[in-house]
Order: C-alpha cells, then sequence, then structure tokens
C-alpha cells in the first residue's frame, strides 16, 4: 500500500506525466456513455467498451477497471486472456454460455449458461469466453483487478499476429497440415 | 502472484478448509440474483446487496467482487469507508450524486452528478457516498478491489458502535455538546 | 520485490524527481526533532508530527514511515482512518484510552486503556482514536505500515470538507436535523 | 513481505500442511535430476521438467521456480500462457526461434533465434514459444517469477478441453467451419 | 489489499490455528512491558525486546511490528540484517553511531550520529548496526516493514551457525588463515 | 498486478525514461553470452555474470532476473545476500557445497553438496554460498526473484566498507582484538 493516493500519472512516449493532488478534479475519476449499446456488426458478433486508465485516468495504480459487453444475437465475446486481471461479469440483458479452461494437465471446461442478474467469475491468465445463446442482444457489465488488464484474443494472437507466427511452427503445434494453418491466418 | 490458482479456502471459526483444485465445479464460480431489486425500506433508502468472497468462494485470493446498490427515491448509501478496495461504479438507472473528500489537510469534496451509463471512482480508503436526487428508484453495479473489501458506515462506526464510543471523547471530536453526541448516538 | 533500492522519487506538481543511488547521503534518511512536544493548543488537545516521505525522502518505496503525539490533559487525537497503513504505537508518558471500531455490520468498540510501555495495534483502513484519560501530559511514538498513509479525520472530513457535503444528505446519513448537521458543520 | 519464513506448506485436499521452521532440512530445498534429457517422443517434440514447489515444497510462498526444456530436432514447446509468470529462459545447447506476441490490438510478433548463452524474456501472460530450428537436440533452462507458474498450452486448453468447448463457438470465434474446428479438436 | 481483516491465525508446529473475527478482544492487539530496560549484560551490551507477531498475535498479516532496544555505555546492536523489513528508528535517550552499507559494488558506508529525537531509516536487507557513543544508557524504538522481520546477525550468522561453516570456506571469503577463522568461530 | 505491460523505463541520474509500448523490439528483451566462462583470476576464485534489468532493460518490472556463476577449482561465491530475492540454482557441470544459515536465534547451517543437475533453494535475504569441492571447473545458473536483487558480500560489506566501519565497533561485534579487525579489513 505504498501508492500515492491521489497522483495519478499518465504514460507518454518519454515518461510519465503525473498530476498534483491539489489539482485533481472530479472529472479526473469520471467517464461517461456505459449506457450506450456497442456496434456488433463484425465477424464475432460482439464489442467491449473499456473504461481502462487509459479511457478514465484516475483509475492509475488503483487496481481495478469496468467493461460493457454486447452481443449480438449468437454473437461472443470470443475465447481471451487477460494477462494481469481476474474478471468478475453480470448479466444485465439476454442469456449467455460463459465458460474458462483450467491449466495444463487438465485443461478441464468449466461452463455454465448465465441469465440476467447471474455473476460469474474468469480467474486471472485464464482462456475464457462469453457466448449470446439467444435471438436478443445481450449485455454484462464486468470488472476487472488491474487499470491496465490487458486482453489478448487468443484467434488474434495465434493466427493473426503482426507478422504472422510462421506457419509450420503453428502446424505442429496444432498437429493440422500447414494448409489448414493458412487457411485460419487468412481470417485475421 | 504466488497464490494457488483455483484452490479456494473459506474462512471457518477454527482454520481454513480449502478446496481440491480437480474438485472445483462451475457453480464455486458463480452467483445469482443481482438483477433484483434490493429492500431500501430502511432509514437511509438504499441496500447493497454484496457479492463478496463470503457469497461467492470461488472469489478468494482472486482481488476483486461486485456489489449491486439500489436505491429509494431522495434514497442514500450514506458516507462510508471500504478498508481495503477502490470501487468503481457505474449507473443503471436514475441520477446520483456522489462524492468523496480527499484525506487531511485539505479534506477537498470531489462531487459529481452521474447519470445512466455514467462511471465513478471512489479511491481506496477515503469517505464517500452516492445520494439518489431524483424522484424515482436509482440503481448502481459497482465493482471492488479486493474479494472482502469491509465497509464502514461513517455514522454506525462512530455513534452506533458497541459498545458505544464514551460520548465525552465522541463531543470533543465534533466539539459539541455530549447531548448532542447522545441525540446522535441514539439514533444507531 | 521490485523496487529499486536506494534511488528515492520526490513528488513534484508535474513529474518525478529521482535521485541516484551513487548520490545519496546520510542526511537523506535522517530526520530530527520527534523528542520535542508538540503543540496542543488546540480543540481536540494533541498534534501529531509526521515523519512520512514528504519530510524524510529516503522512506520512499519503503513502506513504513513513524509519527509522535502529543496529547493535552484529557486531550485527543479525534477519530480518524488512514487509508493506506495499519498503526502500531507505544506509549512513552502518560495514560491513554484507544480504541477502533470494526467494520459493518458488527461495528464492535474494541478498547483498551494504555499506560507507559504498553503496545496496541489499529489495524488498516478502521475508524480508531487516542484519549488522554489523566491530568497529565501523554505522549505516543507510533508507525505506520506505509511512507504515505494518509489521514481522514472523521469529524473533518464529513462535517468540515470543503466545499461541503450538502446538508440534507448528512441530515440523512445521520439521522438527525439538518440544523443538528449544520450546528456540527460549524465547528470545521 | 510478510511471509513468514521457512515455513512451507503443502496443499492437501482439505487444506494446507505446513512444517516448523525448526524442522526444515536441506532436503527441503533440493531437487535432483535436471541434467537428465526429457523424454521428447511425443507429437510436439519436447518436454518439460518442472522444478516448481510441488516437485520442491521449500519453494512455497518464494515466488520463483526453475524448468528444463528438452527440444527434439524441430521440436518445439508449443505457444503456451504461464498465468502467473514472467519466464526467463536461457540456451544451454541447440539453436531455438523463440517469440511472443502482444496484447490487443497490436498482437505484435516479437521473435529472435536464440543460440547457446542467448537470454530471452516471456512477459508475464503473453502468448510465447520456442521452436527447435535446427537438426540436433537443444535443450534450456528456463526460470519464472512464481512457485507455481501454471501453463495454458493454446492448442489443448481451446481444442482439447474436457469436456470440449462447444464447435459452433469455436468456428466462430476462430471464423472457420465447424469441420474445421472438429478436425482441430481430433488432435488433442 | 486481500487480506481477511481481523482474522489472525497463529502459526503451529503442523498447520495454521486462526480466530474467529468475532472473537477477537483487545488483548489480541495488545503487548505490555516496552516501557522496561533490556538486559544488556551480555558481550554486546545490547537488548532487543520485540514486539512481533510471535509476541502480538493481532499483528499477523498487517506488516508492521516494534522493537525497544537498550544499550549499556559503549555497547551496539551489532552489524545485522533484517531479510523480509526495512527499519526506521527513533532514539529515546542517548547518543547512537548508526549505519548501513550499500549493496555491491559499491558498498557505501551511510553512516551519521543521532541523538535524541533523531530518527534513521534502515533499507530492507542492507547491513546496518547501532553503537552507543557515549558512558551513559541509550534507548531506541523501532519499528519493522513486517510482523515477522527476522534478525540475522552477521558475526552469528557467518562464525557462530551450527553445525559450523566449514573453516577453509571462510578462510578464503574472508582472505585470512584458518587459524584466525578459528579464533573467530570460538566467540560464538 | 498494476504494471503497465511492456513499458520499461530506465533509471537515469535525474528521472526514469520510458519505451513506448510499440516501441519494444525483440533485442529488448534479448542478452547473449550466457555460455562464455568468467574469468575466476580473483582472491575468491569465482565469477557472476548477471542479467539484472540493468543489462536487460526488458525485465524491468516484471521481477525475475538469471546469473551465471563460475567457479575455479576451489573456487568460491562467498557468503552474500540478496535483500530483495531468493534464488534458486542449478548445477551445469562440477561439484558444488552450497549453503544458507537461517535467521536468529537459532542460525542452523543448512548444507548440501550438489552435483550436476541438481537444484537448491536461497530464500530470499539470508546469509549464503557456493563452494566448489572439485579439481575442475564448475559452473552454475542461478534465477532470481527480482530483476534487480541486488548482492551484498558480507566480508565487504562488513570489512571494505568505504569509508571504513569504525575498527572497534566491529571488534565488540566480532568479540576479537582490534588488530583481527585491522587485518580482516586489509583484505578489502
Amino acid at each position: 500500500m505504498e501508492n500515492i493516493m491521489l497522483i495519478y500519472c499518465a504514460v507518454k512516449v518519454n515518461g510519465l506525466v503525473c498530476k498534483d493532488p491539489m489539482q485533481v478534479q472530479a472529472e479526473d475519476f469520471f467517464f461517461s456513455g456505459l449506457h450506450l449499446r456497442g456496434n456488433t456488426s463484425n465477424p464475432v458478433g460482439s464489442r467491449v467498451t473499456t473504461v481502462f486508465a487509459a479511457q478514465l485516468p484516475g483509475l492509475n495504480t488503483l487496481g481495478i477497471s469496468m467493461v460493457r459487453i454486447d452481443y449480438a444475437p449468437w454473437g461472443q465475446n470470443p475465447p481471451h486472456i487477460h494477462p494481469r486481471a481476474t474478471e468478475i461479469l453480470t448479466v444485465l440483458e439476454g442469456t449467455l454460455q460463459v465458460g474458462f479452461v483450467t491449466s495444463n494437465p487438465d485443461n478441464r471446461f468449466i461452463t455454465k449458461v448465465l441469465k440476467k442478474g447471474d455473476v460469474f467469475v474468469f480467474p486471472v491468465g485464464l482462456v475464457h469466453f462469453q457466448h449470446n445463446v439467444g435471438n436478443g442482444y445481450a449485455v454484462a457489465i464486468a470488472a476487472l483487478s488491474s487499470q491496465n488488464p490487458g486482453a489478448i484474443t487468443i484467434a488474434n494472437a495465434v493466427f493473426g499476429a503482426n507478422p504472422p507466427i510462421p506457419g509450420d511452427i503453428l502446424a505442429k503445434a496444432f498437429q493440422v497440415d500447414k494448409s489448414v494453418v493458412e487457411q485460419l491466418q487468412s481470417k485475421f
């Protein structure tokens, strides 16, 4: 608990710019717009609106952040990982199948169908997803245990890295022909 | 990051009871009912429904939790402190005046009126409140940076402690007659 | 344990100024004057002399600090909170009633009368106080588990915030007439 | 730094069994066999020999562990994540292409070919791999910043979870036909 | 900040015994006797009276502790290290030369003569000492940033280990004849 | 877990210089040369080659580092302490007697002879050493739980500090004549 309270520092390319605690304003701790539906017109049919330290500078050093997730019918927040945060999520609207997979060697798939008012926890660093299993829209609010949790979408990191991970490496990793890997890579 | 993942330990009177990671189930990470309106028929006109480790054991060691707060018209979540957590809150419904007070010697009151979709941060350990400034009901979802954040309602801790803090001590602290303190103590 | 040893950074309005470890001197780890009686001529009859990172820059990142507290006869260090530190206190002179209140819902008042050589602990974030219950002066030395622990005096934060917390909000929180709140607010 | 030194606690199904510091022996801090070549006769052509707290109980609470990794010719330690640790690796023998992918939205692939004596860092929670790019065997020693870092092999967690993640969910996530997903799932 | 407040656990040979938060009493946070002069009739002429978690169980998990140090005339608290804590010390009585040595490669000796009311900081893990440079008794109160800081007196750990560190190893380390090492070892 | 991933900051005399996450390159996470034998032509007959944040800037904030240690025949890495890290070591070549000493009051010497492939742990802040007990060269790879662990060689810090610790203070600490201390001090 050594943080210097109410001083926040925005990260710039070449250093840190900090704010005098006497100068903080209510706006430094404020963000608006989390009631707005995110645009889900994309291949996975979901949109995450983040309230991280980049959007709300007063969060810096405080170890928490929030997101809103919108899901089109049958859309999903695809399998991903937060490298620096546990996530707790509650469903505001709709029905979601959620799940995470435990680490090696068991790789147990822990899953649950959530309805409005249900809450679920995704422990730090585990692969997890949410999938809208209804014909209507779905909305969730989630919080993460870091002001800068990061997100790694598995499909994008593995098959859509820039530059690409060499196809023969992925072919052996996923034990398929390189052509299957190239098919996967062509999507991202 | 030394936690032993997916083992959680429930605190019992005489020790800790832990769960084998091979035995965890989806239910261990699940809670339901956060869509239900809390009963606000009480003097302050609000109700906090907590999803802490005591309600959702899978949160143990993961450093995050969630609450729903219901506010009757003109109700309030009175000035209080979370000794072990920062809070991030978003308004689902209604209009709330929120605020916190910075520490000594400035005691600056940082306040904002929040509408649906607005987000606000209450840094760890500071006195803060939310007050429904509308004639309708209000609802907020908030998350806290501890699975066991604790809450200390100022009025209850100071004037409603059990046994009571001696009246002459409080009279000097608040610089009023002991009769005023006794009036305050009679309410809690 | 990622701190970079022996480099300390003083917080300035617009950033951090750090010191080269080769340039540190004994004076960077030194403070004098903790034997001097503090001026207790104030309404609560106490004075806290702080040795925080602001007074002793070498404390930065090291997670500890020290204070001396002087108490006039029947003076008190009024109910307050350290948002980022546990406190351990020992009485050098005099007799003090000390206490803290546990968090909701119990709000148990844990109290003890301390004499010279007694030691007491105030856990992080809890409301606590010390009150001189003798006709003589009293002195205590205390240490806190942060180099920048912060302090929030309840009376000042609640009734003396700047600008003031609206009286009707406090009236409901403390369940008294707004006139009582205004009386309280007039003192700070 | 609140750990109780030299007491270690082995996790059992129903609690923790701890060892008296007076009873610790050199064997509690000892492991042997890291010079032995691991069996790489498996589809990915690699083997990780772990020295985690499960293998070396004295590591408990100390926040570090070690592994040896053997690579058959053209074998790989496939894309995986350590949810609770950064990894630092040095090559003892052979030539390895290593890499990690940064988080969303950039997903930059940071890669390097390492020879004997080269060192590389894989930051906590990022997808990373090593691939033997030579015709001989390769060996690396790596250390991780947790005594229980965990490992999640992407292919196994995503396509080999038990029970399986539903194929239609993965088909949308990877934007391929469900038949491609089923082909991938059949390998794990 | 994930500690479960007000539950403390005493370490026993075969596990942890924890206390129900509803059962804590003021005595759990209390220690007495720090005003008593310690017995300094020993070769180094000093005595440390500790208030660690072992003496004051309520300190557990709270990250702080306190000691009183008595010094006979020309006595010393000999060069030692706290492996898990920074120390902050104030002189109550007498005059002390204090110092610490920075780490390799500089090994700078940072020293200061302290009088009554002076405060000095000894950063975590560094070799430090206090030496009474007056003809009278001296007394200091110090606090440490761990409830279980540990102490390693250099002379005792190096020359008085049990069983002894082999003399030829120490002879090379200190670059003296083995007979000098044996002379040193005979003292502890 | 509040670190801002993939931004690293190099410490300069007058502040911190940080790198934009978009600008990081593979070289920022890379170091070469750990296969090279260190020069052991010195009085203790060993050499530590460090891969700390100073040598590999990408380690910053990640809490881990690595070293290679070379030992001439009968050479030693003399008794020392890492103030901010636990060490885990494995022997690549040769035979080493290793050991550490527990803290006061027991000062138990925990020791073991290690051969190729053996692993040993030296807990944070304890005095430890490795000694080549063979006629051949020996090599070890070790990792430390900090990117900036620090090292304090006991002999150098105690008898070779700059300026020297006064001889009479050390004479009393080690309970020998000042002439013995001066003999020891003349070596460093």
